[in-house]
């Protein structure tokens, strides 16, 4: 849980059309994901089996990207689109959702990649739940 | 045009499933868009006018940090995965599309604002167009 | 604290240069760091004195660019390069100071300013504690 | 080069504190180095020998996260702080000398390395020249 994230939608000084602790969740797991993403990644790479690992590491890369930049546009809300946010919440659900599967089938053999699994589906939930709530 | 997508698409040492040349031109299509875009957030905050101007900066960053992101996931090849692609172009072409619209609500004002607006109608309908050849 | 940083560090399969405790400290900090600039900025646009702000939002877009990619680097242990660790480090300490100073101008006015610089000083300090531990 | 760059710079609001068609070099160099790394580390991880390029895959990773962060930073002038700009056009030059060291010694087996050492050396001395016309 990061520090920042609800104190700051706590002091936004405008309207937020979205429950703001379901945000500041969402947030949060978005960039819970990213960090274990990028970190898995790099474990791979230091792998013996680093070949096997490829598709691994390249769907960590991209889960990290796009978890980061959701996080961003989601902790905007001047001048809000909700077709952004469902747009990219959709895409970003289904990146976690290739990495979690991705990263489970490693999970058994190796530890960063079963916590980096957990970590997507956990974000890949935030984020269909926060879209349920949108539509 | 950037100088290296091309040849790097090139030398890329497996097959691509995607033609090269058109992912070249989404590719720095969604590079001159994201540099527009971060380029017209800040000459918006130097407006005198910038209050009317904050919705104007909120999608530039969006777009940019969208585009970013998706001109990443698609120099990617390793393990290809045609779900993460085309639900992030998808989430692209709206942040473009959210950022068009708005740009060009100033652009007879500003002209960083008509310049930004042109590399977002270009890079919205390059993410179509390669959506297009993709389903 | 992100909940996934020393987990991921502890499973990392080789030996990593740095203490893994410190280090999660750092990446952490960065990370709540960035997620407080990101939303300040947003804030900073909603406020009707945005003018004002134009400096805060810039040095807040900045800072965040900045503590991502630092937090990034720091989570990769393969093939580690002192050199870029330091002078990414130096850097985003000078970042965090900027953005520390300008927000601590609008932090009787405005309580996103407040939080956000408590956490670029908190940021600057592990970064620079870091610094301490690697010359 | 990016197409946006110079159009933009041009049409920013207010006085800038550097050269402009300068600047835009360095930002072009600096896109240019980003696109090349990710498509590098992409590419090293298609390869069969993928285990002897782990640190290349590494070293780019960084590369383009730096050059992608020090492209938005230059690309700011409101509130311009030459502190900021400095340390990073530092950490920048650094990255960018590690990853092109890193390619050029897989430049004769792997033609996307010997690309990407090309952009690596190209932005670093952008980035070094312009250094040298700040101080």
């Amino acid at each position: 849980m990061t520090g920042t994230t609800m104190p700051m939608l706590e002091t936004y000084p405008k309207s937020i059309n979205l429950d703001r602790k379901r945000l500041a969740a969402v947030i949060d797991a978005l960039n819970d994901c990213a960090q274990a993403c990028t970190a898995c990644a790099d474990a791979c790479l230091s792998e013996d089996m680093v070949a096997e690992l490829a598709k691994c590491v390249r769907t960590n890369l991209d889960c990290a990207d796009v978890c980061t930049t959701t996080a961003r546009v989601l902790s905007r809300h001047t001048g809000y689109d909700a077709n952004i946010s469902r747009s990219l919440l959709e895409a970003c659900a289904t990146a976690c959702r290739a990495c979690g599967d991705e990263c489970a089938r490693h999970a058994d053999r190796h530890e960063h990649c079963r916590i980096c699994a957990d970590a997507c589906r956990a974000c890949e939930q935030a984020c269909r739940d926060l879209l349920a709530t949108m539509s």
